[in-house]
C-alpha cells in the first residue's frame, strides 16, 4: 500500500486513529530521513493536541523500540529498573540504586544527561573526577554481576527513534503530551532489558506533568504499555513543587546522596522518596511484598551496607570521591524575615541553579559541575531574621535574586505538603 | 523583550492569543531564517488546530505585507481586482478580466501557477504559444494604462513570507486552515496594490473550504481585513461541487474563454458565474451599482467587446491563439446508461485531467497543454445509451477510468444545484 506523510499528517488533524502500519512508515521513514524534520514537527504537534488511542501509543512504542538496538538482560536474576519524569535536585538514582543492589537485586540503569531545569545522573556522576560513565556493554554486564549494579550513559543506538524526536520535541513546543511522554520512556526502559520498573511521575509546576488526574492518565498507559511488553510496572505520582532534599547541583548532589546513606537520623522528604521507591523496587525485585521489602530497605540502611554499596560502585567505575571540586565563590541568602518555611519554588530555584553554572540551556553548553544550592533549612523549620536560607556555589558573578520567589517565609506552618500523592500499579 | 520561539509555540499550543510583537518576531525570524521549518510548521499545526483571533490574523497580514515588496498602482484609477480560492476548470480570470477592461476598469492582475488538482491562471496563459507571463514592473503598468487589464505571474517579493509559508503548508498537512487561508490571500492581494477585490470562495468536495460556515467565517474575516487596510472586499461563495464550464486543462480553457466571449447563446455555469462576478467587480470599480454594473457587462458581452478585448490582450502579451496546441490522442467515454446528467465529480475529473498531464502532482513537474477533458454534456442533460460524455485528450497512456466516480446518470434531474450560495459584503 502506498502512503504519504501529509495523508497521515491530515489524519492526525482531523482527530483520527493512525493503523499500526501508519505509524510503522512514520517511524521508520523519519528515521532514514524520508520523512523531513518539518513534516514530523507538525505530525507531532496534531498529537499533541488531538491526542493518541492506547493503541497507538502501544504501537508507537514498538516501532521506536524496533527502530535501535536492545540489550539482552535474560542472564541475569531480580533485575529492577526505576525512571523518574524529571525532578529538581532528585538524585535518587544515586540513593537507591545502592540500596536495592544491597538488598539482592540487580540495578542496570542507563541514564541520560540533564538539558533544561532537571539534571541527569550521569552528568551528577561524572563530577567526581575520573568517574567513567561510558561503558561497553560488557562491561556493564560484568560490573553488574560482580557488585549488584552499573550506571551507564545511554547508548546512542537504544531507541534510535525515539532520541531523533525527542531533540524535535524540545525545540518545537511539542513535549507536554502523554501519548508522546509514554511512549518516549517506556521505549527506552523495554530497549533496556528490564521486566521490573518503578516510575516516578513527578507532578508540579516544575514538571512535564502538571496535575494529578494527568499523572494517573500517564501512569495507566505506561503500566499498559508493559503489560504489551511482558514488563511489570509501579507508578509512584510524587510531589515536585518542592526540591528533593537540600542540594541542587551535580557535585553537591552526589555529597547529599552519600550523606543520606550514612548519616541515620536524616529526615526529608528526599529519603523518605529513597525508601519508597526502594520497597517497591525490591518487592518487584525479589517478588516480595512491600514490607518485606520495606524491612530489608531499612536494614541496609542502617546497617551503612547501602552506603558503602555507593562506594564500591564509585570506586568501580574509576571515580575518585575524595576529589569533588569545590566552587571558588559562596554566597549566603539570608532571611530578612521571621516566620516558618513554608514554601520553596523548585522551578525558581532549579532556574537560579543553572545560572549558577549547574545545568545547561542547549546541549552544546557545559556544565560547572561545582556549582549549585545548599537549602539550610527544611520545609517548616522556625527562621529568624538573619538566618541563612540558602548557600549558593558558582565561579561567576551572581545574577539578581529575588528572594521572594524562591522561598516563602510565613507566620503559619504549611500543612499541605503531600510527598507520594497517589501508588498505582 | 526577549523573546523565543519554542514559547511562542507553546502559547498557542495553550489556545492564548499572540501579541503583534511576537507575530512580528515569528515573521521576520522565518524569512531571515533563524525560525527553522521545523519551529514554524509546528507553529503552523498548532495554528490550524487552535485558531486565531480576527486581531491575530490583522497583525499575521500585516508582517506578511511587510515582509516583501508591494506595488503602488496609485496612478491608476477605477482599479478592481479578483481572486478564487481555486476551482476545477475555473477559468474565470480569463474572462472576467476583458469583460471587466471593456467596462472602463483597470484589471491589474497577478496570478500564480498551479500545484496538485487546481490549475493556474498562469499555466493556461502559457499554453498560448509567445504568451509573454513574466512583465517587468513597467511593462505591467503600461499595459494596463494602454488596453486597461494585464496579468503577469507574481514576482518572488511580494509578500515574501507568505511564499514561504505558503510552500511549507503544502507539504504538512496545513493547508486548511481559515486564518492561514485569510492571511496568504489578502497579504498578496493588499501588497498587489489594488483598492477593490472581488472574492470568489469556492465551497465543495475538491476545495480548500468544505462548507457554508467555514465560507462564510473566511468571508467575514477577508472583509475586516480588508477594511483594515483600506480595501473594499465583496465575497461571493460559490458551488465547487460541479466543474465550472466543460473545459478542463490548459489550452482547452483557453479555448472555452473565447467560446464563452464570442457565442452569446451559451448559457451554463461558468458564463453565469462570469456575469456575477464582473458584475460586482464593475460595481466596485467604477463606484456604480450592481444593476447598472451588471447591464454594463451584458452590453460588452453582447457588442463582442470583450472578445475583442481578450484577442488585444493576448496579442499584447505576444501570444499567437492561431497555434494552440493539441494532443495527438482523443478518447471518447460514453454513456453506457440512459437517464440525465445529475452530477460531475470536480475532483475527480481534476484528477484524471491530471493523470492525462494538465496539471503539476510536485512542483518540478511539466505541463502537457494541450492535455485535458471536455465533458460534452451539461448538469441535467438528456442522456442515452452510447452518448459521449468524456472526450479525453492526451499524449500518453490512458489510466484506468472509474466512470461511476467521474458522473452519474440518474432517473430524475438533479434540482438541488445552486451556483452562488451567498453574497456577503
Amino acid at each position: 500500500m502506498h502512503m504519504n506523510i501529509v495523508d497521515i499528517i491530515i489524519k492526525k488533524k482531523n482527530k483520527e486513529s493512525l493503523t499500526e502500519e501508519e505509524i510503522k512508515y512514520v517511524i521508520n521513514g523519519f528515521v532514514i530521513g524520508e520523512i523531513k524534520d518539518y513534516q514530523m514537527s507538525s505530525l507531532l504537534m496534531a498529537i499533541v493536541l488531538n491526542g493518541m488511542t492506547d493503541e497507538e501509543v502501544i504501537h508507537l512504542t514498538k516501532y521506536m523500540i524496533l527502530s535501535g538496538s536492545t540489550l539482552d538482560l535474560s542472564t541475569l536474576t531480580n533485575v529492577v529498573d526505576k525512571h523518574s519524569t524529571g525532578g529538581v535536585g532528585d538524585k535518587t538514582t544515586l540513593i537507591i540504586s545502592p540500596i536495592v543492589a544491597s538488598c539482592g537485586c540487580k540495578v542496570a540503569k542507563m541514564s541520560g544527561r540533564g538539558l533544561g531545569y532537571t539534571g541527569g545522573t550521569i552528568d551528577k556522576l561524572e563530577s567526581i573526577p575520573g568517574f567513567k560513565t561510558n561503558l561497553t556493554k560488557e562491561e556493564f554486564l560484568t560490573e553488574i554481576k560482580d557488585i549488584g549494579m552499573a550506571i551507564t550513559s545511554q547508548t546512542d543506538n537504544i531507541a534510535l527513534a525515539d532520541k531523533k524526536i525527542y531533540a524535535l520535541r524540545d525545540v518545537t513546543g511539542t513535549t507536554e503530551s502523554i501519548p508522546l511522554i509514554a511512549s518516549s520512556i517506556m521505549s527506552k526502559k523495554i530497549a533496556s532489558g528490564s521486566k521490573n520498573l518503578v516510575l516516578d511521575i513527578k507532578v508540579g509546576e516544575g514538571a512535564l506533568v502538571k496535575n494529578i488526574e494527568e499523572a494517573r492518565t500517564l501512569a495507566n498507559l505506561m503500566i499498559k504499555i508493559g503489560k504489551e511488553n511482558n514488563m511489570q510496572v509501579i507508578c509512584l505520582l510524587t510531589n515536585m513543587d518542592i526540591p528533593l532534599g537540600n542540594n541542587i547541583g551535580n557535585s553537591l548532589e552526589v555529597l547529599e546522596a552519600l550523606n543520606i546513606l550514612y548519616y541515620n537520623n536524616i529526615n526529608n522528604n528526599l529519603k523518605d522518596l529513597c525508601i519508597e521507591l526502594s520497597s517497591y523496587m525490591v518487592s518487584l525485585g525479589l517478588n516480595i511484598s512491600y514490607e518485606e521489602a520495606k524491612n530489608k530497605v531499612l536494614e541496609v540502611l542502617e546497617s551503612k551496607k547501602a552506603y558503602n554499596k555507593l562506594l564500591e560502585f564509585i570506586k568501580y567505575q574509576n571515580g575518585d570521591i575524595t576529589k569533588l571540586p569545590k566552587s571558588t565563590l559562596v554566597y549566603e541568602i539570608k532571611s530578612d524575615k521571621e516566620g516558618y518555611l513554608t514554601n520553596l519554588s523548585s522551578l525558581e530555584l532549579s532556574k537560579l541553579s543553572m545560572h549558577l553554572g549547574a545545568g545547561r540551556q542547549t546541549k552544546e553548553d557545559t556544565i560547572d559541575y561545582s556549582a549549585g544550592i545548599i537549602i539550610n533549612k527544611t520545609l517548616n523549620d522556625k527562621v529568624s531574621v538573619g538566618d541563612t536560607l540558602l548557600t549558593l556555589y558558582t565561579n561567576k558573578e551572581l545574577p539578581p535574586i529575588e528572594k521572594e520567589k524562591l522561598f516563602t517565609i510565613d507566620n503559619n506552618i504549611n500543612d499541605n505538603y503531600q510527598l507520594v500523592y497517589e501508588i498505582i500499579k
